[in-house]
């Protein structure tokens, strides 16, 4: 299924960068929950440019609900979200040179010159401002149900965040900052690498951090539709994204089982692990403890220093100049969408689980 | 889909480790594709324990083909694979304690009690050889395609492989070793980090890498159904798998742009790029370069180390002492998993892009 | 999935009666097909109502295709069509008194009367409008491949059209007329029964029948992805659509196998059948026949005779006069819905089979 | 997907009529569920061909369970049935000649040539019996929760059995019937007709008829995923099955509006129809009355009588004179699969809705 992803709950995304509108339609939702729209703004707000650390290209992000909403609140039919493309510079582009590390070229390979290669075209990482949108919905839903996402970044450059400490109290103060960090001397550090790399004409990379609190045990499958690998598979089509790791991840390579093991205790009655560092999932299911997750994001792509690409239409090797509005980061914006990404692929595996009006208001049924 | 992977090529995987047979139905694979026996032979072979760094329980899964195969090729109708499981010794499992770091309590919570316990059940590791058995034939489709695919353990505890070199030369020697290193005194070092974690009643973890190629560019989608993505989401059902990066992964975190970006360049009439940190896969789409990735694989959670664990009979905190035949390291093993797991996806793509007669060979369409 | 159908060729659907735009997304489609927008108008407006024979409500569907579409052609991303409802009567309509025939009661059951039931909301022949659109461009692709499909009205109450004849002459005729039969005398006392029937605030149904020519031979699946299934499950998604049978169809009942078998014959060096009392499909499988079908439309159920519902409020009986537009009839509109979602899954099919460029226009491979 | 079907519960069927062993894979089913093999083989005898009226192949059908079975009760983990294949007379078949009717030139397009074609390998009858073998524990999960199924002959060439009466006791009464007919009389008659058939050397078609009682209102999807529409989609997997409708069916062409509603009761405080033209769906969704469909089912191809053939050898026509053991009647095998298949899209349907573990036994979860 190509840009649906979803059994139960599912989303499609459909729009390029310069077109004239983008949006998603979300389907599969219980009817009767409640669409804040000021929710959805806060959380596109959220995923906004800012100041010097972004792109300049601001957007407003008036989104429209176009359907699966009556009197304020989901009717359990595909709900539509549209944004339209006001700001756009598509002279800033030219079809003939690739840009290194982005999907230009592989664009030109799949679709045989025929994309709509302005701005990246459906590429963009302007088509996860309507999955941000969907995303508002899906996070108060599973909010509704007791369970919350959080994200912050880990690491940018060679700059560290604390790691996650009270979850609960962590993941509520990360859903005001606009740069989600948890320490405030982190915040300070990364800015000023962001500028640094900037005024060189250059970008940065990083690694979220992810923590979701309150799933219930029992979820996932065993073979192929794993929590973890239902989450990474989401998580990989956020542009940048190319690594995905579970609890100690790619850290379990250094430990011996003895120290990676979690074990079981029991605490007020309830079987908990004493560490986490399987991230709450054993066996592909969710085992009660906070789901843990990490994500490498790539520097963005698009930096004004001189690169060396082919032009397409001799065959050529060229240089290749960047103008246009270009973010020198984006793990700041990336955020709300990994947030999303987490909200409907657990949105869709508790529907399976326990049907399609888990998340129906209570009184409802 | 819970124990099928795939789109217009699937595998269906079902059996638990001390049941009758185990097995896979690999559907959707183009007709006239010879079956080599000895290959499956051989892949299992390299699946299976080996000397002192392995467990025990030898097994010569005497495998047999009870349908889609006719004359020696497939028939392009479901294929299926059965293993019969002889050598258990369900004495050595108990349910009352689940061990940590394994599906037995999360395989209680989705299944409220009625699972196969014994040996893990459907979750055990033993599941991967009917998938083996399936990788074989699909490897060999892929490689009369000019495809290849080859694993090596980049990691083991503290221990180091060298990088991929020549990738068709190194793709090659892998293919014949049991202990999938590339450097021999890595290989001894490792093997010796395994024996001392043994005699320890400990297990080791490490990193699995992978290259790709000779993989056509143009595959894969741009949202969700990304080459990251898919192969990511099927890799993670391989257990212990707690990570998966592509490309220069999490170390993009530490990166510039300027670093980062693959510059394109012209060699020999084709485009490629001069360096290849993004894996061979840009916006969800292969590039043509070679497509690298790594898999974290935490140490095999059955040791023979005094655990705490949960009587789920009376509630309380109860002490484990394994018995019974576990793997102190399951790299070595699980990289023909690692390969047979790829080889699905990458079949599936290329028959979602190409057709269902991808892999028919020619002259018979 | 719910709205969305398909699996290489996809499309989603969205949208209420009277919410303020209703649409599709269409996936999957190859790029660089050319949309001719023409068409797409021309077929809205064989779905659109006429005359007396249809409902008042008259509505120019002035679609935007917002997504999927660059320089005329498709790009090969997702295509986005939207319509805004305009001509919108809510106050016609209440939420007590379900409809019978209608889905208003099984709405409330499923969505717990959190549903949009306006005009029957997400269940209205409305939201066929946005699938025409995307048909209109599906046939197109078709039709450059050398497919065609039409659809006549077989039967309308007791009046029987003629017989498919000459197949690419009738599908050619078939596509410029408003009100589908091949017989003129058929369509002249088709039309008098609608009058006499919505005269007597009654409505009639009937019976479509549609011919695909041009489709190559060994499409489909064996088990469950039949050509019949993959059409039958599309088609039944039709508001009123209640039966669909393939070549001699309910027919078969009263026949021999030495009647009903297809002789095979060699015409022209082509295998061929002598008859086509199979239509076109043998094992799930098309066999290079003509594809042919009919399609059970019951009468519309909205009948401005007065009617027993149950008033959902108070649990009483009640009784039901309808006010509002309409239709008496709607098998001249539901033909180009039928011949749309026949496109769909053929698309689909072909994709599958034979790649995802497939229909990609000769020449840009 | 090609050999599965269903989302949340699946069935994938793999297996030749000539090959060593033909099986299911049931996965998605809740556990807990008691395993009745007695049932199994009830059904499965049911299945079997039956004196002068049917092949004379007969097999015991030996099933086994190989997976998803502990204790007598499902796992929840993938089920695997096997039936081996004893009483094969392959030397009966021939790869040349395509049979009329059959899927055997459908077959070689699209395999080109590798399919088994002994015996009509994976297109066969024969694989209907694990599809029988699952179906029975669908059908008692499904009678766990009130739900009941049951089909008898409607019509037979042209002898009509009477309609469905007080259907509870109806559908019990089949369950026993080796020929199901309601009606003694037009059991006879249908016998005679078989006999009178094959005494020609010639087969004959029919309709089967299917009721569906206790089923939960609101199950079901608007668009696409229609009940309609997903057990159409399944029940034109059946060999032989050309035709399906719902209530009135195409019987809907000749009513009006007035006559085909359902007019809402009360009755015993539950919303009712006092008819059931709708057969128990509107708008694609269950409105609690019995779902009602009718099967049409053409006469077995494999005929006696010479037929015209073409030598796919030499492509040129040719005469063909059947051996080997073929029914002359398939419809009283065929009632105990499309049972079975019709338990399999409920399953399914009811899992998507009410979760997975809809079918736990109570007290379980």
């Amino acid at each position: 299924m190509k840009n649906t992803f979803g059994s139960s709950v599912t989303l499609t995304l459909f729009g390029e960068s310069h077109g004239p509108e983008i949006g998603a339609v979300l389907d599969g939702l219980a009817p009767g929950i409640p669409v804040d729209e000021a929710r959805i703004a806060h959380q596109l707000s959220l995923r906004r440019p800012v100041g010097r650390i972004s792109t300049s290209r601001v957007e407003p992000d008036p989104f429209r609900i176009v359907s699966g909403l009556f009197e304020g609140k989901t009717t359990g039919t595909p709900l539509c979200i549209l944004i339209p493309n006001t700001n756009t510079r598509s002279a800033d582009y030219q079809r003939e040179l690739p840009r290194p590390g982005h999907a230009d070229y592989t664009a030109e390979c799949k679709y045989h010159g025929f994309a709509d290669y302005r701005g990246g075209g459906h590429f963009s990482g302007r088509l996860t401002a309507p999955l941000v949108a969907a995303g508002a919905i899906l996070l108060s839903a599973l909010e509704a149900k007791g369970i919350c996402i959080g994200t912050h970044i880990l690491q940018l450059e060679n700059v560290r965040d604390r790691a996650f400490g009270e979850l609960a109290e962590d993941i509520s103060a990360l859903r005001e900052r606009v740069f989600p960090v948890l320490s405030p001397e982190a915040a300070s550090s990364m800015q000023a690498a962001i500028e640094v790399a900037a005024g060189e004409g250059d970008s940065v990379g990083g690694i979220l951090e992810s923590a979701v609190i309150g799933l219930p045990e029992g979820v996932g499958e065993p073979w192929f539709d794993t929590v973890e690998g239902l989450l990474a598979h989401a998580l990989f089509s956020i542009p940048a994204v190319k690594g995905v790791e579970f609890g100690a991840g790619f850290g379990f390579a250094a430990m011996r089982g003895s120290e990676a093991n979690d074990p079981f205790c029991v605490r007020e009655g309830r079987i908990l692990t004493a560490t986490n560092h399987n991230g709450g999932v054993n066996g592909g299911i969710t085992n009660g403890m906070p789901v843990l997750f990490r994500t490498a994001v790539k520097p963005t792509p698009s930096i004004f220093k001189e690169q060396t690409s082919v032009d397409l239409g001799t065959g050529k090797e060229a240089t290749l100049s960047l103008r246009g509005r270009h973010d020198p980061a984006i793990l700041h914006r990336a955020r709300v969408v990994v947030d999303s990404i987490a909200a409907l692929v657990l949105c869709d595996l508790l529907a399976l689980r326990f049907g399609t009006d888990y998340f129906l208001p209570s009184g409802n049924a």
